[in-house]
């Protein structure tokens, strides 16, 4: 029988600490518009992410960094997507984005036509895997939280939802489905069919109770 | 026992038939957009009401007159309802108008607010009903078949749609439900999710289909 | 030679004077949009006509009452001239309407389509003249201040201002054309091709110098 | 003196003659929408451009390519540079784009933010220029050939053009500024004020006229 001496057992495990605390963290971008510029503010969601993980003592495997810019289509990511995302060299990009898409139709009328959300989109899915990234898609969660089918533009949300549930099919990224998450959920808290105040301040951007909401949600996929 | 000759009789019935023909026919007024413009041509819903009506003996009971032109918003209605509705004095006027006002919102910028579609269509009806007409209010059938919540325009349809019904209770109106009825039979007959082609040639207008489903149920109105 | 005692020539300028005051003063309705609802805030420019009337000692000759409500088109004036118009007994009617027409084509999707713009125009003319109001109607001044024929919207004013003048022509009502005097006023002081700030503070609505600018202008025609 | 008999002289005169049909001829491409897709077919800008070529005996010198597609916009164009222009290996091409990119803010609520227009503009020359493409960048010519101000995309066509010029100027490609070129054109044979049908057949898409004065343009800029 071997016998090892405490001394090495000891060593050993201070070895394996030291090599644990010199690992490199998982670096996570979160790429998007201004829902997630707010998320990386004081009680946003991506603040909160990083509390649970904190929470759980894995706040030294993550670094959660954002990048969201109000306003943000998915060919505004497109343009910006070496300087703000890549140059991180990240190993998990989240996108977040598609309200705009939509939403711009009506208030800019420079909404994205359904088929060139799916080709920049495409075309962000496929740079960003040639680097390796692992890649988590979300899809828009509202714009109106009414539950009797009046929200204006559900429609289009729906059908752009669509499209990155495709994608994220086609091309093997994680997916979060906000849309489907904020409809079941206000299906059973939004008794009174309000426009806002359930998980949003608006009807678009979140709440305290919204940005808790998408951090656990979150939580899991990366 | 009281006898009645035969001449008696007769003469009874013939008095009865004159008077019966000499009544008044109900006057119907179909007031609307382009597929009321179109309900007026062969093979559309009102001419179909009309075959209807004389394969229940009841053709000289009822006037039917289409006062449909494409294009149509509830003002254009407002606009034109002296010229082409009260003169010609109706009985019942059949309302079927909202797919413009929210269509054009997106094609020309020019649909209709919410609240403005609210207060031109109460003005129609009050100056109606101040002349003695029985009114039947029809909610917008579609913009687009699709049943899996993707149609772009749905929203709005059944947000003016809940104006329209609650108008019709209000104003104590006929309510002809097109889309609810449009929507519970594609759920029924459109399996594939087409845009088109189940009651509409293209996602608005009534095809072959679309003109017999109008008719049947517009006969239990008038 | 007949003589007239003073007392007499004295009593009967007293009753001059006492009929001249007892005069029903002309009232004055200024009937529009935002711009002219602020009109009637201090500093506003209906405010400042009723200075200037001071100053002529003709304040007693006019009442001045702002009708101008935020957001307004042509058909809201319609579906208020009733209640907010009529009903004030005016002899002179102020129309200032356009700008939201243009307007909401962009912002919101239910702008006026053109020949809407001009019927229901006609009618609120039609209604006024019929009880004997005199009218002025005012072209919408900018939707940007730029003199470089970039404004995003001027196609559309100048055409709804064409109609304007058109109309204006065809039932003799008085005219007053800000939307050339703006653009002239801008050729003159806006040099370095300011998109507001010159005549408004934010492209449309009138800072300090447009009010005076339009009340100047209004002076001379009620 | 040295003397060089004819026959050395006449071989020289051939030698240099079959050296310079042998030269590769320089190869355009015309890069952009319906009005160019339309200008590869028969009587188009393109075809009229290589007769007048011919006319010149400059066939052999150039080789002329469409690649127009019907709707495009600047970003349109970003996604299909590779295949369809780079991969032709041009020495010169020739971009028109931006009718779209104004028109479908109105027509489908996707027309292109002009902050973005010029990013991808940019992205467009930057990409060819690394690739010793000469670029020669043409302004959108018209929407509407009225000349009284009142044709509705006036004031963005004038915003987009400027954007073109500015990068024309900065990057120093050529300028073909069909923009100026169409309204003075206009000016001096539209007397009418007409909508359509001077150098268009619709107010967008060139007539024969048009495809003229489009070819006459651009064969100096070539």
């Amino acid at each position: 029988m071997v016998r090892i001496p405490i001394a090495v057992l000891l060593s050993g495990a201070l070895l394996l600490f030291s090599f644990n605390t010199m690992i490199k963290p998982t670096r996570v971008v979160f790429f998007g518009d201004s829902i997630t510029e707010a998320g990386a503010r004081p009680g946003g969601y991506i603040v909160q992410l990083r509390d649970s993980l904190a929470a759980h003592n894995r706040a030294a495997d993550y670094e959660l960094a954002g990048a969201g810019i109000g306003g943000n289509k998915v060919y505004d990511l497109y343009l910006r997507m070496e300087d703000d995302v890549l140059a991180q060299q990240p190993d998990v990009v989240v996108i977040w984005v598609g309200v705009n898409d939509v939403w711009h139709k009506r208030s800019y009328g420079t909404g994205t036509d359904a088929d060139k959300f799916q080709r920049f989109y495409t075309a962000l899915i496929k740079k960003m895997q040639a680097q390796g990234i692992r890649l988590v898609l979300c899809t828009p969660a509202c714009i109106g939280e009414k539950t009797d089918c009046t929200n204006m533009l559900d429609g289009e949300l729906n059908q752009y939802s669509n499209i990155i549930r495709d994608l994220a099919n086609q091309y093997n990224c994680g997916l979060c489905d906000f849309r489907n998450a904020f409809m079941e959920y206000n299906n059973l808290h939004n008794p009174k069919n309000q426009d806002k105040g359930i998980l949003t301040t608006d009807g678009v951007h979140l709440n305290e109770a919204g940005n808790a909401f998408v951090a656990s949600h979150l939580l899991n996929k990366i």
